[in-house]
């Protein structure tokens, strides 16, 4: 067995690795495959340097099966196929409001404690779900992005028939749109780079680049006038959130997936003139988990469209470059057994 | 009879006036007290032009008696005692959502038409509330501004044992707080000015001044550490923004007041990171005038204490020079008839 340790610097290692019984609480589990989160090649970058102990494996998309069960756990049998809600709570806080998901003193796994990018890793039994016996598990390694989006669509409170406007089109933008369209809203994608439109195109979504395209015209045409209900602003930049106030109809939604680090202008005047709501959202319940479990064993989202790759963990040093290079790239998927 | 013109260039001309018979579904008001805004002293340093035909009779915060009915008028009688719900709904726009008081043809009557700074004043029949016998007409003129509070707390949806910031002790910000006690809550004003400080203390308000106390500490001793439900920004400035997005708990609410002419830097990273929700709120609508008079009949908020300042319409042009003078002032109002 192997574990994959981040080094710092853009340089991974592969090192052999003895699994270790779980400890109280904990669950042993065979990763099967780990999925490569935009937040891996965020640290990859350097990225949140003092939240990491190098060398580090990371890694937080996971399915696997259970192959041991720590001390008092209970519900799950060696064998279980699983997959892993990467939020480890800590010390409540009087201001966490009893949102145990974003608490002050939460730890994420695979980023502030070692990650999925390994044969065996020790988990907490409390942040597993179960997969469907009739789920493969690349799919399963696709659940906690999908259940991020499934959060998303949930806390924007998207209905049925409404116009949805995603901005940014990568593999988050394309999650929510996908489930968006699946609770009956009239879906379209604002993205500037061409094969990712492309690759939204072909799963069958509605498509604008605002940089060859007057974006407010086209939500005007694509919504008849009535404009958006919800708008995601998933793209991460200052000309996405300058578009996000002005596509909304008269109390409309926008919802704030994007990591912005830094402040960003922010129309406000907009945001009372015509009285919309900015809505934060961040990782997921279990709800959201259950959700995206359900909508993957439905088989009515395109989720294997969106798998890029699958490479051996041994290859990670090669595919963390090649997502770099290859904006098309969805999802890439390390086999971790 | 006589009416306030506004000619611009901070003056005004009383002029005298004759009455004019309503137009169906109009009624004709003799006006009593007509409040000055803060809106009415932007327009009087040369805010809005374009929205103004010069010379031109402003205010839309009034207490009024009907004195003639036009045709059509059913449901009122002359004699009756009113205020005026200023809002002259256009044509519906397939972006207006439904949502009348903030239409993108919406007149705002005062601003966008003749206003009630004048003895005699044809309003639609279907801006009037009727005042209980027992309010006095001073107090009337007050349920516009307090309608503006009521539909800000509504939809900031505070409730009792809720901890309130609001940002801002002019008179709106210190009607959101009295509203906001009135609901149960328990609120804390943020105000730099020393003299509105001392208003807000002297109505029973818990206080902190910004600029000589660190504001964050200060919202954590106020609320035992759980920080804020709902934060109300009535500054409109940046400082205010800036400190908006610190002071929520998680999934805390932020309640755009304030007019905000440029967009300023907001903090969406905490946003993402505490799941927290801007909610843009603008005029009013026909509950919250009518809770407004249910409060102001009640008699539970301090009223009487916030007008600074009665004076006979003739005096307009010294009081608009008074309130530029007197950070302390909170309610001037001008005696119509």
């Amino acid at each position: 067995m192997n574990a994959l340790h981040f080094t710092g610097n853009q340089s991974f290692s592969l090192e052999p690795a003895v699994a270790v019984a779980p400890q109280p609480g904990e669950v042993q589990l065979q990763v099967a495959y780990c999925g490569v989160c935009g937040t891996d090649v965020h640290i990859y970058h350097g990225a949140m340097p003092h939240r990491l102990s190098l060398p580090q494996v990371i890694g937080h998309e996971v399915s696997a099966e259970i192959t041991a069960l720590g001390e008092g756990v209970t519900g799950w049998q060696v064998g279980d196929r699983v997959t892993v809600r990467p939020l480890q709570p800590g010390t409540e806080d009087p201001s966490d409001n009893g949102q145990h998901h974003i608490g002050k003193n939460l730890k994420f796994i695979g980023i502030d404690t070692p990650g999925g990018m390994q044969t065996h890793w020790n988990v907490p039994a409390h942040t597993l779900h179960r997969l469907p016996d009739n789920l493969p598990l690349t799919l399963g390694a696709m659940i906690e992005p999908l259940a991020v989006a499934c959060h998303d669509v949930r806390l924007g409170q998207v209905q049925a028939e409404e116009h949805v406007v995603v901005i940014g089109g990568g593999p988050i933008g394309i999650l929510i749109a996908l489930v968006a369209r699946q609770k009956g809203a009239h879906v379209l994608i604002s993205e500037v780079n061409a094969a990712r439109l492309e690759m939204a195109e072909s799963l069958g979504l509605a498509v604008v680049n605002p940089s060859t395209t007057d974006l407010l015209a086209e939500v005007e045409r694509f919504t008849k006038g009535a404009m958006a209900d919800v708008v995601f602003e998933v793209s991460g930049v200052a000309a996405g959130v300058a578009a996000m106030t002005q596509l909304p109809r008269a109390r409309g939604r926008m919802v704030m997936v994007a990591i912005h680090a830094d402040p960003k202008p922010l129309d406000l005047f907009r945001v009372f003139w015509r009285e919309l709501q900015l809505i934060g959202v961040r990782v997921y319940e279990p709800q959201d988990f259950e959700e995206a479990i359900a909508l993957a064993e439905s088989g009515t989202l395109p989720l294997e469209k969106l798998i890029t790759q699958i490479a051996p963990l041994a290859d990670a040093q090669s595919i963390f470059t090649a997502i770099d290079n290859n904006p098309a790239g969805m999802k890439y998927l390390l086999q971790c057994s």
